[in-house]
């Protein structure tokens, strides 16, 4: 094998980095070169590169982000996307191709292996931990740890005021961010899309805190938590069904309930970008290494439609279809820990 | 001297604690007691005490907050607030009092002084550094470092999809924070209530940034910075001049304005109470002390009305009425720096 | 069920809090009350305690160390040790105890339970994790991270000054902290117990990054790392292998012997306990608090003689004599990405 | 003015980075040309260089260390050094010159001022903040802050084992970043070379703090603390008078004689390049920026032979001179404070 080329789709994560120095190391070593290809299946279409070496990749592990960048380019929705993606391919003199992505990404990595017999081998990604073929994905750990730090941070201005403090996560879909972030910064109440939620009990639980004597309240919500079938948050006219028709975000419009209800001083902060920024933690940095090493030797080995996968404590490789498997909701033990801590 | 006591009243700020622990160290020492009022004024007129000494304040240096707990209640505004405030600091056996706080919580106490010869010293608190009287204040320091952390954490996403990164900071008439933060973080675009701005100038500042091959932007923003007169950011029918009547907050409706007029995509983040969240810097715990020891100083000699400030290196005494001054805007200097890295 | 004891023995590992805390939400939550008992074994022996509850437990999430507090004391070592636990059991009503400690605390555990039919449950607690019976313990996370951090800011002075930056990291018998930090900071060269060295091929690795164009180096050795057999550093009179007989830790021994033979400037950093300290990270705290809720699962179910474990993804229930089995070395997959990154 | 040399030298400090990317954006926008010169006055004696222009200075705020690498090279004490610095000069065509550095390095350029009429222009640069003719150097904030959340993190683990934790600071001279250190993070003793200190009064205090019911201590000790006149910490033989002929540093000494003396458990942990790496708060940020744009506004107007300082607020310009002056110790406040705290 001569050259191996590798991309980044999608939403970036922290460890992406990590992945693209892992394949760079893994294939330099076996003589083999790397071509990077510029934000997604984008620069593949376009053929915008970027050479990979021992010294360009040395020094990227801290940083979060990707130095390739990332779009949500989909080659098939573009004109002659397959067709550029195959001859950029020749063109480049490659030999096999490191995807990296999330379902999007990998989709198009499955779909061009079945259809196309592309020579590809991707990498999972995802903050938000939800695909159902790995244990857990690179920038998952940074992201609930983002939280937890901002979280903790707001406690001693929450106890300041003796408010309650409403923190919006990311997770549209599932709640791992959410859940992970509130079990690990003891929030009161913690909302996720996998149980559906009513006011009413939100209220009475930070009720039942306050009447312990606890001074202040963490609300952690995930921006996909939805109330229970038949519950509205407020019937104030020309609103939805969380009041908040332009107001954007759950979290602005349960802090103002939660303060019409209760009598509380009750205020709101969207993590938002700040859970997908910064350097990677140490578990990221590790995993998205595993993941590329293990990448690199499939591809070194020509063991193409696969993807890496964390199965408990191995890297394994299994078919890239899996990758738009299922998605994976918050497990049982999750819920039953919020449970325990929320009653 | 045989007792003080002393409350802490307004929004909080990192620091308030280091004030307590040296009131109570100092007062300790010179065997005078110390008796802290929760709840700021609220604290005084309903007798809601909290006994300081030295095992319960040894340990809150690094804690953000106030152990003390804080309120707007403002006892000209309370029937007889006046009143039971006197009766309390005679049935609590007092004979001198620190109030910590900003113009608010410092004006009652001025106003004790003047019109009740209420024995009083004050300690300046304002996140904003918007004091006139003294040339710091704590809780500064940590609000911008807070900024700064959080930019640096959303430059590598900002990098990896080649986005404008719009962050909204705390200052609604004075743009400290954001100035700190905006020269700190290498912000490309930093806009502040004392210099009106144009969308234009600044979607013109983001193109010249491209065109030098920088792949994404951070624009700073105040809370209360403003366009400059007879300008707008959009004609959008029944919105305000910034397009944002429902919206609240200045960072989104930025965001979409350049998104829509650069092409460029673009995110926001709203910082909030992150920025008062979170142990406090070194620099904030020490001027916090600081002012702590010259506060105690002041009451165990009897030189009340007055409160302390910082002037240049040292800490001075000066008389409470000047807390009640003008704001102080930002200076020309870091005005001037910020024109040199933003043209 | 009535009443649970517990105690923490051993080094302080981050996230013990999350276990006192688990446990006695979990046990209040079914109508049990817990007893602390402080400082080890010690605290059962001499019957010194601290009433656990919602109040008292339910902020500690973010502390490190022990509120509990923690010794090494082993009841088998004391007159009458054993005799007064037993004691004690029945004079504070005990129906269950919990034993959270490493294989010298679990040992001790385990042994009133074959011997006396004590009544525990046990929690594995090591931050080097190197307990065989579970994949991981709660604090190593930490204290990688911890170390990560610490390596990621010596890397610029050691840039500015083109040093070679020796780190010396816990880990006396099993390399697992040092593997995790070497490889998540992308350290150059990384000395474990597992693999013993030769200084001559740390200094050829060295001076082939150099030749490579990098201007500075980082080098992670563990406490515990050996020399090759037949190896040693310098000949030095009247000094040990490492040469350094009376100045103790093997880092400054390397960073002197790696000046002397390639005549760059070396430096050594000894992180020692602030790899303990700190805040727990997420990870850390959902571990222990999985393990907490666990154990007093068990407990409550009178299932003793146990202790709980994390494998692959969930908590098990494994024998306590597991614990004090063989000593889990690092692995091959790690030991080979060591191998991948520094040859 | 057509193009400005600029060279880094001495130990790193956070912050230089900032000066060097206001000198080259302030310059720039004047259009200047800067050059930069590698590793000190080594750079321009062997006239080693790297352009610096809007793109490569533009995101090194958050950096800690120089990009321009450092040295401790001395023109005046290599052969032909001031000859081959004045024919680099020309050879390079530079009109002006920016030194950045500590009383070394503007020592050179004083002397290169004076005797060759050299047209330089100095920044001052030490993290020991012991420089008589600035208020504050950058770097100094930083490093304060470091051995701050260091301290905060190790109490956790000190309190766990009701352990002395004794912490070393950098400080040969003077005590600034130990005093900083100390007063913030409300350590039980902190020992600065400008006042000598007695054993048995450190083991006093300790016993004081016991006595009041603290679990545990923190003794801060600046590197260069010294005994009082006739004092010494042990007698054992062939040590010197604090009992570590072989040993190297004070703290481990130190831990060793209050554990002997006390009985309690001490520890040390010595925190060396910790305090120096690592990302500049937004305080050495700002001041850095601020240092450098004064610097390049002197270069650009052609007044030479001065150094940049910070005199209150306001950054003024001095003669190069005053760099090589006094030592700046300790003032009287910082003294009293640390006694205020630790009788």
């Amino acid at each position: 094998m001569k050259r191996i080329g590798i991309l980044t789709g999608g939403g970036d994560a922290p460890g992406l980095n990590a992945v693209i120095r892992a394949v760079t190391r893994k294939a330099n070593n076996a003589n083999c070169e790397v071509l990077g290809f510029q934000e997604g299946w984008k620069g593949l279409i376009e053929g915008i590169t970027m050479p990979l070496d021992w010294s360009n990749t040395d020094s990227i592990l801290p940083l979060g982000g990707t130095i390739l960048g990332s779009s949500r380019t989909n080659p098939f929705k573009r004109e002659s996307g397959v067709e550029r993606i195959l001859e950029n391919f020749r063109r480049f003199d490659l030999d096999a191709f490191v995807a990296v992505g999330g379902d999007d990404t990998l989709g198009v990595a499955d779909r061009l292996y079945r259809e196309q017999a592309f020579p590809v081998v991707g990498v999972p990604k995802t903050i938000d931990n939800d695909l159902s073929a790995t244990d857990y994905t690179f920038g998952y750990d940074t992201a609930v740890n983002a939280a937890v730090r901002a979280i903790d941070a707001l406690t001693t201005t929450a106890q300041a005021h003796r408010r309650v403090m409403v923190v919006e996560i990311m997770g549209r879909h599932a709640g791992w961010i959410a859940a992970g972030a509130g079990i690990a910064s003891g929030a009161d109440v913690c909302l996720v899309p996998e149980r559906p939620f009513s006011i009413e009990e939100v209220c009475e639980a930070l009720k039942a805190n306050r009447a312990r004597g606890k001074m202040y309240n963490i609300v952690v919500v995930a921006e996909g938590a939805t109330l229970k079938e038949g519950h509205t948050m407020t019937q104030a006219e020309g609103t939805d069904e969380f009041g908040h028709v332009r107001l954007g975000g759950i979290a602005p419009a349960l802090a103002r309930e939660i303060e019409r209800r209760t009598g509380l001083e009750a205020r709101h902060v969207i993590l938002g970008h700040l859970q997908r920024g910064g350097s990677p933690t140490a578990f990221d940095r590790i995993l998205g290494t595993r993941f590329g090493l293990k990448a690199c030797e499939l591809a070194l080995a020509g063991d193409f439609g696969k993807m890496v996968a964390l199965r408990g404590n191995s890297i394994e490789a299994v078919p890239l279809s899996e990758a738009v498997g299922e998605m994976k909701k918050l497990g049982e033990e999750y819920l039953a820990i919020i449970d325990e801590f929320t009653r």
